[in-house]
């Protein structure tokens, strides 16, 4: 494994049917990439059709110019009717897949599978981001073909029926950002810990607010995770200035 | 059911005792009122025998009168020396039973197996306010007669043997209200997403404190709760206010 | 037991390597006093065996002269090189052993065979500040030779891979101190209240800041906790003064 996929500081996204954005992902030196099918991409079939060529393309030309670079894709979640047709957007050179949703080990196993039986041998970065998820987080990190996991605090508060208090919806969010997700986010970062795979925190959507990432990125430090997802190249240097070299670093400049 | 039960936003409290206050129920317009032999009753069985004829009465004229109007009693702990006979003071008009303090899965299907024994067929909401409640949450809520549950911060805290620091109590409560019971809460609300109840939120105790109700309320929706317990008529209103219109008023709006 | 071992508000570490700091410890009369061969001793082979000497007999000599004083000694995790030598330093005259980092109740269980096999049958006070001593709190706390556990958020922080916010590390808390270990503090205390074992509240690591140490110790008795571990003398009489009079204070006062 690349050395910087152990405690991955900046995960960057980019749309899956925007080849442009793709192609300059490496510019901001992420630890990792996301070619996202997800939820970058509009729910029709047509548009899901679409994007998997693009990323399938974009990925390998991404990893053909930058042999060093992570390249992941983000599919459809397990339960969603683009799963299955997804997995063709995958290919051997990818450093991993990033599954979203997913609510309990026998999912995860089943996606596990999944890719196995179209020879695909990728790990997998697990999305906790359902209330299922959350309370089922350590059972779905456990699995052994989960090599990282993220919590994903805006989808978790969809599902679970709350609100988020700290984005600029007019709701005072009492002077401490995040509380409305503390618990979820601490228990997910505390699981990930005891079953042994490095957990990557919490998008920020606010964007041209340095101050703001900073101090959420402080918190998602502070909680335990190694790194957050980032969905703005400017959000990467931020996060490696917070979560700090990485062992691999740390062992060149010796 | 009727469709306000689907997702309350108000569950609003009189003193089973009381004829006077229980008559005045409807008037706020509730999506739900609670007629209560517990806390509201002195712990005498003299009192508590009183109330449970005094309380039935109230409901069957509260149902009579306001058809549409969900009446629920709450009898006592099932562990109390009162919830044997409190049963007797249950009628099958009422909407549902609430039922403080259960503490375990077993505890839930006994107190189901004893409604059904007097030929009860009534939906239980579920107090989790004690230590063990709040660490059995999700196997109480999964058993099928619980319709829904409400968290309790008071007696939460008393039984845990902490303090709460967001009442009058001189103790500074470090600018966020409820943050020494914010793991429980959180905990509640996500065990009842995922058992599949509606959850209501804590009773403010202060009264005549519209801005501190509204600040506890928001906190509440972004955490998950479909509403809170009232105890002033007054905060069925604020509470409407917070949790918005329910899926029947926007289906009566379109 | 000792009455102030029923719920006991102060326990006062000295480091088990100094006899002078050992005998001065019943001066500030804290509920319970530890000898520490963990943390405050070098982690050399030859500190350990020499501390080891040093406690036992410091031991001895405090049980003789303060015969109500409950004295414990701390030995090294389960885990560590020590452990096995460290059973040499306890004697039946100890009111318990602080065992750290526990992980389990397999680990807990084995900790109490080992004291049985030297025919010790002192209480456990169990020490959980390790990722998985969280996860595994209430196994650990329901093991019958466990009689108090304590919460180190420290060690926790350090094992889980975060960081401490509220530590002079210029890291701004968000205004509300210990916020990055609230899931877990919370968490202890509930899981000790399920098991029936009073718990014991963080170390405050700074000094000589009183209104520090009590917004802490008002914290950690919100939160459940029956009183604070100290590392210095002037910290049990703050202690103290947050978590009230003992039991057995209040019985005498009648
Ligand atoms: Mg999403
Ligand atoms: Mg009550
Ligand atoms: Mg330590």
């Amino acid at each position: 494994m690349n050395p910087a996929l152990t405690r991955p500081r900046s995960v960057l996204f980019a749309p899956g049917n925007r080849a442009d954005l793709m192609a300059k992902l490496p510019r901001s030196t992420p630890d990792a990439v996301v070619l996202d099918l997800e939820d970058a991409v509009p729910n029709t079939p047509e548009a899901k059709a679409e994007a998997r060529i693009i990323t399938r393309d974009a990925a390998r030309e991404l990893v053909a110019a930058h042999p060093k670079l992570n390249v992941f894709v983000r599919i459809n979640a397990p339960h969603s009717p683009y799963f299955a047709d997804d997995l063709h957007a995958l290919t051997p050179e990818l450093a991993g897949v990033v599954v979203p949703k997913l609510e309990s080990g026998a999912d995860t196993l089943a996606v596990a599978a999944a890719l196995a039986g179209r020879g695909l041998s990728l790990p997998i970065m697990a999305g906790l981001e359902t209330a299922l998820g959350v309370w089922h987080a350590h059972d779905i990190m456990a699995v052994p073909a989960v090599a990282w996991a993220y919590f994903g605090a805006e989808d978790y508060t969809t599902d679970l029926g709350g609100t988020r208090l700290s984005e600029p919806s007019g709701t005072p969010n009492l002077g401490v950002p995040n509380l409305e997700v503390l618990y979820a986010r601490s228990r997910v970062a505390l699981a990930a810990r005891v079953a042994g795979v490095p957990a990557l925190d919490i998008v920020v959507t606010r964007l041209n607010d340095d101050a703001a990432f900073l101090v959420d990125a402080a918190q998602g430090r502070a909680l335990g995770y190694a790194g957050k997802l980032c969905i703005h190249p400017a959000q990467v240097a931020l996060s490696h200035s917070t979560f700090g070299p990485t062992p691999a670093d740390t062992a060149r400049a010796r």
